[in-house]
């Protein structure tokens, strides 16, 4: 078989490989009859250099031409959807509805309109201007790729050609080189197909979109360290994304990292009482949607020891039971799910159903669920908070609610938390320490909801606390927060108003920007006097 | 000799140290009579779990008590001015007048108030509200100490204790833990007293205001990487500051640094033919300002070659030898500028005049230029652009124009970059290609003007690339800017309204407060249908 070409430099050319590879189908576990290469460390520098050669060809041209691009590309795959679609449920088994074909894709259009949006308007460069000193100030593009690394649970909103951070680096100006998962080659590909047009048609230039398929572990990191990047954006596994972190903080490189996350949920007594068996039907679908492969998968969730949360718990195990086992992405994701349960239940964790593969052909595994007590978690919560990434759960009964209150203090990180309270205000005791304690630890708290629904809006935070990510401060999901990571900030002392990006002069361009001038938002020109 | 005490948890007590330490007058190289402690792993601990403490305790107090902090600080510094600027005379040799008394003294009380009105105004968190999820979002406090180790060169304006990254991480609703300098521990002493008296007057939390004086370099990364930690500020010098990096990287604990820079300046030939003798006197000035002991002192200033650059390097040669050396910090200044020189002139530098200590009492260097050609700087960019700490300058002649640019794009990353061309227009072939060069490279691009003078704008960055900084997205002076990176960014999803921070709720507190609402900046409050 021959590989697939890589996209380098703005064209598909042969890549220089040092070996191939072939996705796997997870409904049968057999490989899909098709290649793709491994590229060398040639490859990454072509790819970088390039690169930085588009970067700054990009100055010579209307933010407008980014706009367009991102417009174009969210309608090319709008054309193409089923064939992506199709061609990701294959690699992924992920369902076709509800999720590849109407919510992700959806999503990962909707996201790259928004991205072109905000490069339209403007405000996510916080443009800034003090009159009195005549500084002037905005966000910029690094000046050289942003390297985008994408996972193997969402193969078109987070993929490195077409996901999240994808748009935020094109919009913040800056090319971007795709590193698609091993998982879903063939899905990246006709991704990239439609971005290489969308470039061409709007006139990007051309080496603004780039991907090759496979790095070797040791080239990725120099990949992200390399001199001529400008930032990396990851979504992975929390190993390798440690590893990627130390070559890139070495080299003094931005990394924005997604690692890992068990999103611990709260049901406060009253809520139970209440609503119980709303309840446990919210849990069971939000644990086992996607088969658990989210990032924002309620991994743990806390009870207070009572009737109701019995209840709760044999609920729970039949609805986990009664579910069937969805497809797991991969082979590796059944073994380390089998490995993390082990691990948990070494740790004390008791089995309620599930703990094995799921015979016969393909990635299953049954649906898992596990209890372990409050004191039992105090005791050991590094090793009980270990990740299970896949159809499981672990359930905890605290004692009292002293031992509740403390269960929240013990969390690493966190992506979210969240606390169902009951509406009437009887938990509201309860809810004040535990939402301070899950506060610190989490990037989103919720109340009342399940985290696994993740709007791209404005005031979300898809981050949280390392090692959830790599800074608390910023967010892989939202605009325009997700955009300006991928900046710099660029300040002008006293220069000549000709030479100053559109944006920094006196009057306002197109006359709708919001700019902080003299520290009041304002859409007005800058008044000279 | 005793030493003097900590400010620990609260009250001054009695370090537990391991060793002791003497600030030196540099106008006589003798140590000065007061002994302070070096402070043991401890006394770290102690300070690190109090600040955790604080930081709990703050959430129960309204913002404005963090501002009437600031403000009441500032009163007292301005109080007792006379006497915390005499200090810092005696410790650093800084000049009294202009500098310590009326420059840094008063920038350092400003940037306070500065801090403690943008905590009551409030837009620096970054409020943002999206109506149609009921996704709330804002910056809000780390939850732990904020680290700030102070340089030696801003006894006040950047002290650990009283400097920008103390009023912006005050400002997030952050506990400081202060490293003073070891160089002024006697100006650090006396600001220390002021802000917590100033903690006691205005009800803060006792141990919002901590500091030691001295740490091990191994107790150094501990607190930096400190599990109970929020974040680091550190402006110093680049080895230590690389180390400390590495320790809080690898914990996931976010540091900003402020590390080295030689902020190139380009003087374009239009410029030099009409106003050549201004331009040295300006560029004699900026150099020698402060003994050279600036962050942003212009270490590297480009020419091309003639005749009128002729006259300003006979000039300027002229300037440094008429100009009476200054004091340097401390012998490690001296030591340090001597052996850049050497490997400035073993890089192929020639020396124009100085290159030695000063004879005699105290810590001075003479004034020292240098010139090497451009061909010769191209050749070896990296050992050229050694920072040469102290009070000398290199000048760069280059042959051609191409060899002009070539130089601009040969800078590591710098605070500041800046770029003197003619007012009638015969530089703007130039100017174009070497300030897309310096962007890139520089934080602060200038035009027409010397990058010594760092205003508290608004729009300020004094930050850059690295290695000037840690990260190129961020200043370390300048309000709202400041502020945002000692915070982390809190979603609430859903999240009951009576349950919200006051400024995500729907109505404006106060009524003035800036709020991303559905995408557009404003003071009104959410209409709630």
């Amino acid at each position: 078989m021959t590989n697939y070409p890589v996209l380098l430099a703005g064209e598909w050319r042969e890549a220089d490989a040092t070996g191939s590879f072939q996705a796997v189908d997870p409904c049968t576990g057999e490989a899909i009859d098709e290649s793709y290469p491994v590229s060398s460390r040639a490859d990454l520098e072509a790819a970088v250099n390039a690169a930085a050669g588009a970067a700054e060809a990009l100055l010579d041209l209307d933010a407008g031409v980014r706009a367009s691009f991102l417009d174009a590309y969210a309608d090319r795959i709008d054309a193409n959807a089923d064939e992506i679609a199709e061609r990701a449920h294959i690699e992924t088994a992920l369902p076709l509805s509800p999720r590849l074909r109407d919510v992700e894709l959806p999503r990962t259009t909707g996201q790259l309109r928004q991205a072109a949006a905000a490069v339209r308007e403007g405000t996510w460069a916080e443009v800034t201007i003090d009159t009195e000193t005549n500084i002037r100030a905005r966000l910029g593009p690094l000046g050289g790729a942003v390297a985008v690394f994408g996972p193997n649970n969402f193969p078109l909103a987070f993929n490195g050609i077409s996901g999240g951070d994808f748009a935020a680096a094109i919009a913040a100006g800056n090319p971007v080189i795709a590193k698609a998962h091993s998982s879903h080659p063939g899905t990246s590909r006709l991704l990239a197909q439609e971005a290489s047009a969308a470039v061409e048609e709007t006139g990007l230039p051309p080496a603004m979109v780039q991907m090759l398929y496979r790095l070797s572990h040791e080239d990725g990191a120099s990949l992200v360290s390399h001199p001529a990047i400008g930032a990396t954006g990851y979504t992975g596994a929390r190993s390798s994304g440690l590893t990627l972190k130390a070559a890139a903080d070495g080299a003094g490189k931005p990394i924005y990292l997604e690692l890992s996350s068990i999103n611990p949920i709260f049901i406060l007594p009253g809520a139970l009482e209440a609503r119980g068996e709303e309840l446990v039907g919210e849990y069971v679908t939000s644990v086992l949607m996607g088969a658990g492969q989210f990032c924002t998968n309620p991994g743990i969730t806390v009870l207070l020891k009572s009737e109701a949360t019995s209840r709760f718990v044999v609920a729970a195990t039949s609805g986990f039971e009664e579910a069937e086992p969805g497809y797991l992405l991969g082979e590796r994701v059944v073994s380390g799910l089998g490995e993390s349960v082990a691990a948990l239940v070494a740790s004390g964790a008791e089995l309620l159903t599930g703990g094995n593969p799921v015979e016969g052909d393909g990635f299953r595994f049954q649906n898992t669920l596990l209890r372990i007590s409050g004191a039992d978690f105090v005791r050991q919560p590094e090793a009980l908070q270990r990740e299970a990434f896949g159809n499981a759960g672990l359930l905890i009964e605290a004692a009292d609610e002293e031992e509740l209150v403390a269960i929240s203090g013990a969390f690493e990180g966190n992506l979210t938390g969240c606390i169902y309270s009951c509406s009437e205000g009887t938990d509201e005791a309860l809810y004040e320490p535990i939402a301070r304690n899950l506060r610190r630890q989490v990037g989103r708290l919720l109340n009342d909801k399940m985290p696994t629904g993740v709007a791209v809006s404005s005031a979300m935070n898809h981050g949280g606390p390392f090692p959830a990510t790599g800074h608390p401060g910023f967010t892989a999901v939202g605009i325009p927060g997700s955009i300006r990571r991928f900046a710099v900030l660029e300040c002008y002392d006293n220069v000549r108003e000709e030479r100053l990006p559109v944006e920094l002069r006196n009057r306002n361009p197109g006359g709708g920007l919001f700019r902080r001038i003299d520290g009041c938002w304002s859409s007005e020109d800058v008044s000279c006097e």
